[in-house]
């Protein structure tokens, strides 16, 4: 129901005096990174700690200085993860960890409990200070909000006696968007004097955008009215924390850098609470592309891709800024053609800049390439692989089969260079559909009992080994079950079968099916894929156990 | 590799006189949707014409009144369909559709023939006026750059004198975002004197942002700059044309219109080449969160997503702003928290006007809702239904299948109200995989002959009909196959298996293995899923053959 009357503007700011309209961004700020805290909290499955811990190595190897571990008086796993990277000695000399905290003693007091033994820590406390959740959740007038800040303060003073390690402090006027200025500027004001926070002992004073409200100018004039009003400046690194509920989070972090803010928090591909935090890679990248440092390391854009997939199981948009597998496609003619021109004529010229139509970087300095049409060279990655099998052969590889089939091909290229899509397709019927020796299927008769059960499938399988013609007889819960305790008693291993998909590669009953599965051998701990086709889905899977089998153990 | 010296920073303007920064957005724009064109044209795969009708009817229903569709004199397939459009009287009297095309004769020639009998069209022309590409491409000085754009309005004006409907004339200097600003004016300044523009009859003056290259306020600055130097201003609408590149289009967008920009063309969910077009949903509903009219019909968001996923094979990212399915879940304790105190306090206060932490705008006005921990009430879509039973059981319905299931789920809802997630799984079980009346399937026993081809397999199939056991035998390419066959005779009907999925639930060759078959009854046109579950994958196909049978026939 549509009730556009329920809404009412924003305000704005009246404030002439703005200069960052006048500015460019001239280095990278303070990058922290909230992935583990803001990020992983927003997941349908948030991380595990060993996903946690790959994630944190990551984002060290990134260049990542300032770290937001988490919420550790909150949540038992925030606190066990924080003590392994602890006791595991995880954490770099040159490395900060921040964790978050309401402004609340028993809160306080746990969190002191997890941080110890770490050197230094940016404790990150907040309260919400706007004008409608002092109404609706908090029912306090401004003192009583001012007093939740100073108490937390308080507080932290209080537990740092007993503490043995540096305490940076950082201060959050949370829904600072919904916050008078006046109000935020008291706040700050008497937070930074109650720290005692000097040019040499400074505070991090955070202002979110929690919610995105206006027009990204207006977060602007925000950032600077705050920049220029703050009673003690010089004791403040000026942080801010911006969420990209109205599409605008990059644009509000660029303009709030222009006004003023020296330091940013905000996640990996924008990942985060509802519409996400800010993409801190995404600014980088900008920043990359007009030649101003971003100290951070993202000149492998796919490494980063690849760990954040997997620990956060979300995927990137095919049009993510310089991530999306679609953002270096030309599809255009036109275009492809003026890149091609442009190209051409950077060699010709031994142009030192890179100038080329409607590619703003060049795609091989974040390791990737241009794909006017899909080619894929020995730069290419997994997802070229990948897309090159889906688009035009119709096979939708696992994702885990991406690494193992894509390096095949990465050797390939290496020796000759630019590999073909036909190629790539001879590989894969070579390396995993026609993957017959030494055990080559040749029929099967199943019998299927009544019930669902252990061993009511009896399945006589025809093979040959080296040539010939062998019979076993197995059973099982099921055709790849019975089939798997076949192989195990021909090939003498025990192994397992991790996963199995099995699609339809045309419409019909008839369709061939294409079936891949996932096998482990229980020994060694190694993997393999293997895969079969067939217009009969059971053969496809037998196939597909089969190919698996003779690629893991011969 | 890492290039940085290769990379240098664009320029931004000196232009103090700027007003945008202290004004707001007050009304909406001119909307034109660019979907048929720029959109469909970077589309892996891009639409049939029956799509584009699809499309194109949902542009309208959505109140766009300017539609761009297409490039017919480039294509065959964009003139058919433009034909179609004509032919079939597709184009409501209030809706002007608009066609690009290069200054070129033929082109504009061929145009012409594609626009016959339409009353009121927008012509489009266009040439590349920027520094590199005068350079790389045409290898032309400004005066031959400004040439090219006068050719066109030349040529244009020669068309149309035999063309029995009303031209407009829109311009646009293609990366102008590259283009010097006084070259920009020069050009744009000569096309609206050679068109003869007048406040009565005005041309569109359309500055594209080709590809970002600054942060959003430089373009701001630039439109306001162009619109307040253009020598006959009152005789242009000035339009803009934001891409992604930066991840910044919609800020780009909403600078744009504090700029002076009075017609904005764009995407539905920013499709288009490379990062995409400019989301126009995206800056309309920002709109309405302000309580401005955007002058679009988004009060149904599901259904807007649901035509744009089918249409153009792409799919929303979950935190994409207002469509994402994850962009109204609060995971966070204290989110959820205040948002409940925020709803109650409107209630109890009969609050006017949507006020609640966290949460911009109220979900249920476009069709959507707050999920704190998933619940399924009679406002839930299909994506509500298939989220739980992949979050909580593990079942990944396919696609097709949601809004069939959904269905079953919503007429519950509209009775009893709020759905469980265990009532839901009760329901799938009932419809799905417990739909074993009249036909019950028992036992089958299946002989595979050696190769792939034409009835190598044998299936015995015992079966239960209304209590009686019975026996069918038959053969096919597959047991799927082959059963579907047998099927075919017991109820007497022609019936197509039309896709199938398998996954299974958990890990292990042993696992249960939830098969979706989707299948069409041949002589009504019917179609419904099953779905069987089994530690058998050929069992449980059958299940599932024998599920869509029972569903669909009796």
């Amino acid at each position: 129901m549509y009730h556009i009357e329920r809404y009412k503007r924003n305000p704005i700011v009246d404030f002439k005096e703005r200069t960052w309209p006048d500015k460019q961004i001239e280095k990278a700020p303070i990058w922290c990174s909230s992935d583990l805290r803001d990020g992983n909290q927003a997941l349908v499955e948030p991380m595990v700690v060993e996903e946690k811990i790959e994630m944190f190595n990551l984002l060290v190897k990134l260049g990542f200085k300032e770290i937001e571990i988490g919420f550790p008086a909150a949540s038992q796993i925030e606190f066990d993860f924080l003590r392994q990277l602890v006791d595991r000695k995880l954490i770099p000399d040159d490395v900060v960890v921040q964790i978050l905290c309401q402004c609340r003693e028993h809160l306080i007091k746990r969190s002191f409990e997890a941080i110890k033994g770490i050197k230094k820590c940016i404790m990150h406390i907040y309260n919400s200070t706007d004008t409608l959740q002092r109404d609706v959740v908090y029912d306090l007038d401004r003192e009583g909000i001012k007093n939740i800040a100073l108490e937390g303060v308080a507080l932290v003073k209080k537990y740092m006696k007993d503490h043995d390690g540096e305490i940076i402090l950082e201060y959050s006027p949370e829904s600072f968007m919904g916050t008078e200025l006046d109000f935020a500027l008291d706040v700050c004001d008497a937070v930074v004097e109650a720290w005692g926070a000097n040019k040499e002992n400074k505070i991090i004073i955070n202002l979110p955008n929690t919610v995105e409200m206006t027009t990204p100018n207006v977060f602007a004039d925000r950032i600077e009215w705050m920049s220029t009003h703050l009673k003690n400046r010089e004791a403040i690194i000026l942080s801010t924390h911006p969420h990209n509920d109205r599409g605008t989070g990059t644009a509000v972090a660029e303009l709030a850098l222009l006004a003023g803010a020296q330091r940013m928090e905000g996640t990996l591909f924008g990942n985060g609470e509802r519409t996400g935090n800010v993409d801190i890679l995404n600014i980088a990248y900008n920043m990359y592309s007009q030649g101003i440092e971003p100290n951070l390391n993202i000149s492998n854009i796919k490494e980063i891709i690849d760990v954040y997939e997997r620990t956060t199981k979300m995927s990137i948009d095919p049009r993510h800024p310089y991530a999306g597998k679609l953002v270096f496609t030309a599809f255009s003619g036109s275009h492809q053609d003026a890149i091609n021109k442009g190209v051409q004529a950077m060699k010709q010229r031994n142009n030192p800049y890179w100038e080329v139509p409607y590619l703003p970087i060049d795609p091989a300095d974040i390791g990737r390439e241009y794909e006017p049409v899909v080619r894929i060279n020995s730069q290419s990655g997994k997802g070229g692989v990948a897309f090159v099998m889906d688009t035009f052969y119709g096979f939708k590889l696992p994702k885990g089969m991406h690494k193992e089939f894509a390096d095949i091909i990465q050797r390939i290229s290496e020796v000759q260079g630019e590999v073909s899509p036909e190629e790539i397709y001879k590989e894969f019927e070579k390396n995993y559909i026609e993957k017959k020796e030494p055990l080559h299927f040749v029929k099967c008769v199943i019998t299927d009992a009544d019930e669902d059960g252990d061993f009511s499938t009896f399945v006589k399988v025809t093979y040959r080994q080296n040539g010939e013609e062998k019979v076993f007889e197995s059973s099982g819960n099921g055709p790849i079950d019975a089939v798997k305790r076949g192989l195990e008693k021909v090939v003498g291993k025990e192994m397992k079968v991790l996963d199995y998909n099995e699609h339809a590669l045309t419409s019909g009953s008839n369709a061939k099916a294409a079936s891949y599965i996932h096998m482990l051998d229980v020994e060694t701990g190694n993997t393999t894929y293997g895969v079969g086709i067939s217009g009969n889905i059971t053969r496809s899977s037998i196939r597909g156990l089969f190919s698996a089998v003779n690629r893991l153990f011969y």
